[in-house]
């Protein structure tokens, strides 16, 4: 029997980061403070952030090293396995080969965790004892209540009202892990008590989740905030991803990919896959990577790029990315995981670079996809994965017009095992579809303005 | 980094099942038709169940081959990791190596598709078109609606009410695999039509559906039943876990087991790791092999050796088992895959011959133990799993305690991502403890009539 799944032992984790920012054409450029709009320094984020985790926020060495405490965490379900999807090939009837990474075999069921681990440890080793942070659905602040018990932190997760109510069993496994969770708007802070006194019924926001957890970890010398997207060191500590499918792929006997594809929220899990890539397209590869939004939030496809805040509150320093405005709310499609307003610097870069493209698909086209997945494959994917799925169907769909046969790669960034009523709605027709109207993608448009670029950035 | 985590290649998965009856000093007495009280031959079983399956329970070959088609549908999970579990031994401070067998990996989350895929496939190559079962919580009909989506076949799923009422996220991961899920008793069959003319509102019960399902089975020629535990086809087709662990202890270093643990419900998990194992220690090998079960539901602790029905309508053939009698329905503990009056004749003869012994733990203790394991090695356990790990940690304190260092092993045979309810209930507090009082067990007893033995079988 020919392997179709390949697999590795602990000892070929990778040992180090890949770190795109020794490679790509133009660095991001730099985060704005929002009272000064001068570049922010290490110091500026000293309060939220432990100095290990600053310093590879604004690293440019290629390579940097993985401690071995993170490891020993990450051996509980890394390498991930590659799959061969060959039953999908032969259900979509394609000449090309197709793999997929699948991340959801973590504790928590998608790929989150890897960088939740790193960040856990750097913030235990700086002597932080606490850790702050914000969640919507629940995958990130499951992630960071996973690692904090690994390392003995508390954790505190300000999670999302509507969620809250709507998806407790995310919340219980928070819990389960020993993490504290409370709705947001909550009554433990400024931010959460002045939007109660104003709206006591208010179901809460992501923008509001993180002024919470950010003002908390701002006024406690024990507490850091931690973010689970978006930033450089996250993206970072996501490549053992692509990382690992290298070495596999050069296992199965591919000595070159032709199509990469994962999809961006705010850009982790396909940063994850796709940064090593990124750097072999760089030195000369020929590889087509594409980035898979919702329809419903078409940030990489139609959000210009400009300097705008990571929140609703605009707490956050400004960052450069391809964004439909911090006051734009995404439709309630069911991948909240991709619900974001912005996307991460790096990945904006490197679309604006050429080096990555994008498409927007809407969400009964990647359910479909997901059906005909979980119908050949046996895996049931997340929503969010589910938009990875669909590029890669497509992309074997080019090919096969195109008459080539092709080597495809899509990273499968959860399971679903918390998304079945979305699965409901899909196989009972009534999951709406949310294209934005041309109307309203002009009216978040309206809402930004670009900011100069500060003296000296790289075009 | 020293690997904590043994992982074997899709060619390393075994080629055939392990068959226990080739090695058992007395193999389990015979099936007994209900009606003339004679053993039951295969022409009896022939409505039911394809010849290849029939042949598979009645076989006393050592090793079944594998069929390349099962292979290759397994590889989409397996061989599973074998996880040597350090921070569960840090945290319980025992001097004991401690692994754990993890099937939670599969797409359904458990074990239960180890033997689904191969009677799915067996049915396909019978020329059957349609499979019907019966489920409670849902984890064997999510395991067989998987399966018939991987071998083409028609999936029918009668779902205990109460459970189709409670659980609808069980049923939509059965329908997202193609499955026709109903609720039990349902209008499709004469059991079921005639329960809900006396009860409109029944609730249901594993007694009633397996009726309906059977009833289902026997009067559509295109239709078999398919069973996932106590039937010998079926924990043979579970022996893939075992000899899996074995050649991966024997890869972590480790020249013999002490203790093995599972679980046990119908007895499909534990006989899985186990079975192998029972077969060196037989050979000579030095292993104390236990099987946890509920409190609640001690069949193999308190349960005579009887010949008693498999379902409540007595529909099914007399088999010899330990047995609560089949009247008896279990409190409504969360861990319902171990909600069962029976146990398989494999197991019960193999406690009779004292080749293995059994301990019943209340609820409370198990979530503890559970807790304590999600909290250190990271993955949330099944319920049912849940009774595995209680025993593993027991059994490394008995070690400690005799100033002993042993190796044992243990299988995680599930994941709780579809359990958080419960572990809600045990973080605050609210979870009962439904130990069964004396009197209780005593009146289950009272109702059980052991069957004479059939002429000239063995003691």
């Amino acid at each position: 029997m020919a392997d179709t799944k390949i697999v590795l032992p602990d000892s070929e984790i990778p040992r180090s980061w890949y770190n795109i920012l020794a490679d790509a054409p133009h660095p991001p450029q730099p985060p704005l403070h929002p009272g000064t709009g001068q570049p922010i320094g290490p110091d500026d984020l000293a309060p939220l952030f432990p100095m290990d985790l600053i310093l590879q926020e604004v690293s440019t060495d290629r390579a940097i090293p993985i401690p071995d405490e993170v490891l020993d965490v990450l051996s509980v379900w890394r390498p991930t396995p590659l799959h061969r999807a060959k039953r999908l090939e032969r259900e979509i009837g394609t000449a090309s080969r197709i793999y997929y990474k699948y991340e959801g075999g973590s504790p928590a069921g998608s790929h989150k965790p890897n960088t939740a681990v790193a960040q856990a440890f750097y913030n235990a080793r700086a002597g932080r004892t606490r850790l702050a942070t914000e969640t919507g659905a629940g995958q990130w602040g499951s992630a960071l209540a996973f690692a904090c018990q690994a390392f003995g932190l508390e954790c505190k997760v300000y999670m999302v009202n509507i969620s809250y109510q709507q998806k407790p069993y995310r919340r219980v496994m928070m819990e389960t892990w020993g993490a504290q969770v409370v709705a947001s708007p909550s009554p433990d802070t400024n931010a959460g008590r002045s939007i109660r006194e104003r709206d006591p019924e208010s179901l809460g926001s992501l923008g509001i989740a993180i002024s919470e957890a950010v003002e908390d970890a701002a006024t406690r010398e024990d507490t850091s905030y931690s973010l689970g997207s978006v930033l450089n060191h996250v993206l970072l500590h996501q490549t053992v991803i692509g990382q690992e499918a290298q070495r596999q792929l050069a296992l199965a006997g591919e000595t070159g990919i032709d199509v990469v594809v994962g999809c961006v929220g705010g850009g982790s899990n396909f940063g994850g896959l796709a940064l090593p890539f990124v750097g072999d397209k760089i030195a000369g590869a020929e590889i087509e990577i594409i980035a898979t939004e919702p329809a419903a939030c078409p940030t990489l496809t139609r959000g210009p790029f400009a300097y705008d805040f990571g929140d609703t509150a605009q707490l956050t320093p400004l960052v450069p990315m391809h964004t439909l405005g911090h006051d734009f709310v995404p439709p309630g499609i069911h991948a909240g995981g991709l619900r974001y307003h912005g996307v991460a610097p790096i990945v904006s870069q490197l679309l604006l670079d050429d080096l990555i493209r994008a498409e927007a698909y809407t969400q009964n086209d990647c359910f479909a996809a997901a059906l005909r997945f979980a119908r050949s494959e046996g895996i049931i994917p997340a929503p969010e994965s589910s938009h990875a799925i669909k590029g890669a169907i497509d992309a074997a769909k080019r090919a096969d017009e195109s008459g080539t046969s092709q080597a495809i790669l899509f990273n499968l960034s959860g399971h679903g095992h918390f998304d079945m009523a979305a699965y409901e709605s899909y196989l009972h027709g009534s999951l709406e579809d949310f294209e934005l109207p041309e109307e309203e993608i002009q009216r978040a448009l309206r809402a930004i303005e670009p900011l100069p670029k500060p003296a000296g950035a790289p075009a």
